[in-house]
């Protein structure tokens, strides 16, 4: 089941097209594509066994963020060795360094981004998790029964101020206006083959410079649910960016960042794809 | 004026006591406590006006956060010089480090709070500012128009997950359940003479641990409002923890930190009172 926010409304994604949640449950789920977390179980239940035949054509444009106001956004880093060997910092022998992105800069996923002053804008293709139920101690082994789905997210930073010592700038320098694209919509976990491994990338005008699969997290889904909501209860509509594999532009030599003009394009294999272009500020 | 959450309603507080705002504006404001911000110069232009008479007595821990759902939770480090030195942290030669604290670890003035396992839970007493109306790129000179209010917060940070290295934990290691008390209401900045210089500390079990001034802040209200706000728009109902003062437990010799059974006392000057009495998990 594919699930999203088409100018501003629950919709469903089917292979005809978009089907309108209001419409087609007789007003009992809709509107407001947030709120559809709170009722998650009932709402997914009805969705399963309803008629969603009759979907039309929409344009990509008109999709925002599945999630555009979650209660609390959680980004972790570090969570690929290879991508924490080109970041020059030592993978901890611990839970990963958890930080945010503001709401603010939350946007669907087909957008123009400013880039801010500097020059140092880089790319970080993410799997996102989606939670559907209040999550409080979780173990990792009922974590997936939490997770309403799964989206694409883009996890745009601005190096200079993220690493600037001695005090690094995590959460703001990764909440620019547009810094954190997410969709197209989020997919339900019994769609995957294995939702633990999915292949996930992302191009500059067409050149792949990520690429890596789940699998390789050091703390995948279950693991992070299970962290998280030891510390923090987790509450439905929440996200969570899982970090990025290797290949973001600072790890590159020469280091490599988004100029105005590119298009960055990222992807998570069985759910779709993002498109950021790219202006100077 | 004083404006809070009293059983989950908007309740303005006067020297008699609690007045409902839905009873008072006769339902033209009222309910849900956090949404006022969203009209907030209508409702302080209506409250500045309007007959409070009749305020009732009430019971503190009816008290709820002033600001339960904030879209965005900003928390400041290394905002005054003293508190800099003690945590052997260079003061940056620019804007100060910003984190967050989740949303589920707000709660009201007070409350009991679990102690996480390993014994190292510490206090930051702080200014709390919440945003009145949308902010980007705001000036420091025009920032003062965009608050609401001040309040007092407690950023409650467990120390050992906070600075472990090589990836310290800011931000989940002060949102552990109760870790940012708020209240006990919200006072508008005309309340006080000078709104840029305000006494602030707090108590552990009657003995003063933190005494300090807003005037010490490296970063004051405008220039936080200023900063935060050329990255990412602030929201109505958004809160800023402005920094802790020196005095710190892990900043003692030899570090103190907090045990089950005291009771930490945090006011700021004019605004009142928190209360935190603290248990074994």
């Amino acid at each position: 089941m594919r699930v999203g926010n088409l100018s501003d409304r629950l919709t469903l994604f089917t292979e005809e097209g978009a089907v309108d949640a209001e419409k087609a449950s007789d007003g009992r789920f809709g509107g407001d594509s947030q709120t559809v977390y709170e009722t998650w179980d009932d709402f997914s239940s009805w969705a399963r066994g309803a008629d969603l035949s009759g979907g039309r054509p929409f344009d990509v444009a008109d999709l925002g963020a599945p999630t555009p106001t979650p209660a609390q956004v959680f980004a972790i880093g570090l969570n690929y060795a290879e991508h924490a060997a080109e970041s020059r910092i030592e993978v901890p022998d611990r839970f990963p360094p958890v930080f945010t992105k503001f709401r603010t800069a939350l946007s669907g996923p087909v957008t123009t981004v400013a880039l801010p002053g500097g020059g140092t804008t880089d790319w970080e293709v993410e799997l996102v998790v989606v939670i559907g139920r209040r999550a409080e101690r979780v173990s990792a082994e009922d974590a997936w029964s939490y997770v309403a789905g799964l989206t694409v997210g883009q996890d745009l930073s601005e190096r200079a101020s993220q690493l600037a010592g001695p005090a690094p700038q995590f959460s703001l320098a990764k909440s620019h206006p547009g810094f954190a694209p997410l969709g197209p919509w989020v997919v339900t976990p019994d769609e995957f083959a294995d939702p633990d491994d999915l292949e996930l990338g992302c191009s500059v005008d067409g050149e792949p410079v990520q690429r890596g699969r789940t699998s390789d997290l050091l703390f995948g889904v279950p693991a992070l649910v299970e962290g998280l909501s030891l510390v923090t209860p987790l509450l439905p509509g929440d996200i969570i960016f899982t970090g990025t594999p290797s290949g973001v532009g600072m790890g590159r030599t020469p280091q490599r960042f988004l100029q105005p003009g590119e298009i960055l394009t990222s992807y998570v294999a069985g759910i779709g794809e993002l498109r950021q272009t790219f202006v100077a500020a």
